[in-house]
């Protein structure tokens, strides 16, 4: 690997192009432009966006089908999840080429196929958080008892398995009997429902002050070192699993 | 341990008496009248219930104040998550005890400060299930990537510090810088969400489809035996790590 001044000089010889610059739609789209114009005629251009849409600063080129986002997740050499996400004219030859290169590289692609705001992870954690949210807003539960249902339960089984195979091997039928004995149990949670929470104010206030007395804010820093190293350790705990017990 | 087939005999002696019948609301109201009229004066009784509030089986009892739900996920000797759920009228010193006592046991108590339907864990495992369903339905991605995205993404960090732990350590600022940050993106998100997906029909039709792929419905029980497995090595290893880095 090594670092070069001109945008020319990068792309020369590169298969797989990964634009990594910040999220504003004017320089994506100025960005993918220049790239689309440089980058050699078989060459795959991503974006590394966490947020827009590949159909955003795309469709205005002329090599828009060899266009689309690749969005790894932080840190990405130690979470395999990287989502692709094609435009409606991204063409299917350059989603499979770009998520086998990622298997390659070790990673474990989520490969999407449309383009939808938010993508798959994102839309799942707001999902969840919004239901954390409200637990927390309405009085039913403080943040540090909601972590603890997810680091010491529902989690679990999720490292290593994903919500639907969870369900799948929750009811003697499979995912189908889980539906039909507790989809009515689920809608029933939800019917009072209306409309979204607020995250800020009197929440914000409560979330706070139990975050806090985990861990002070001066203490943040410390706090990301201590999760990467416990990352760390979980992907060598699944590796190791992998092979021990299948995957 | 011993097993008796008397009531009385089972009450003799207990401080804290845990009711596991059926998932049948007529049934724990009239296990719960005897259990308050035989059980010694200072006992905790508390219901294993995975759906009925606590409210609903004890508010016809004289000693109602020292009823509420228990509520451990499966397997119990695995996940050391448990729900403890108080009615109305449950005293806070019952609350209180129930969580040492589970904490003595290994157990990480998630304590509710007043019950809702689906209580804290089946409320966010529903949340994210409707989305995830959702994206499936609505042809955005497979039911196998959508797995992919948890458990080789999002759940590696909640296995060890839940969600609000999680975003807590995502913007420089903590949980409120996070909230400032990315609300507005989350919001936006679901903007277009209207009511709730049928979990059945063609999408169901797709997301066991993806699962027969994976495990055919003759293996389930074996793939049940392989997740418990699964389970242990992640106990000892989140044990492990727990000494090593740091809860």
């Amino acid at each position: 690997m090594h670092a070069v001044t001109e945008l020319r000089d990068a792309l020369d010889g590169a298969d797989h192009v990964q634009e990594s610059t910040s999220e504003d739609l004017a320089i994506k789209r100025e960005v993918f432009a220049r790239l689309d114009l440089h980058a050699m005629k078989d060459a795959v251009i991503a974006s590394s966006t966490s947020s827009i849409p590949p159909s955003a600063f795309s469709g205005h080129l002329p090599g828009r089908s060899r266009c689309l986002v690749v969005h790894p997740i932080n840190p990405p050499y130690l979470v395999p999840a990287v989502e692709v996400v094609p435009a409606p004219w991204t063409a299917a030859c350059v989603v499979e080429r770009t998520a086998a290169l990622l298997r390659g590289a070790g990673h474990a692609p989520i490969v999407m196929k449309r383009e939808i705001d938010g993508f798959v992870m994102n839309r799942l954690q707001g999902a969840l958080l919004e239901e954390a949210f409200r637990l927390v807003a309405e009085g039913y539960a403080d943040a540090e008892d909601i972590d603890i249902g997810i680091r010491e339960g529902l989690s679990l089984r999720w490292s290593f398995m994903g919500p639907f195979e969870t369900i799948d091997l929750n009811a003697p039928g499979g995912v189908r009997d889980y539906a039909a004995r507790y989809q009515a149990m689920y809608k029933r949670m939800f019917a009072d429902v209306t409309g979204p929470i607020d995250w800020e104010g009197p929440v914000m206030d409560a979330i706070e002050r139990d975050r806090r007395r985990q861990t002070s804010i001066d203490r943040l820093g410390e706090r990301q070192l201590w999760r990467d190293r416990r990352l760390m350790a979980l992907a060598a705990h699944k590796r190791h699993t992998d092979e021990d017990i299948g995957p």
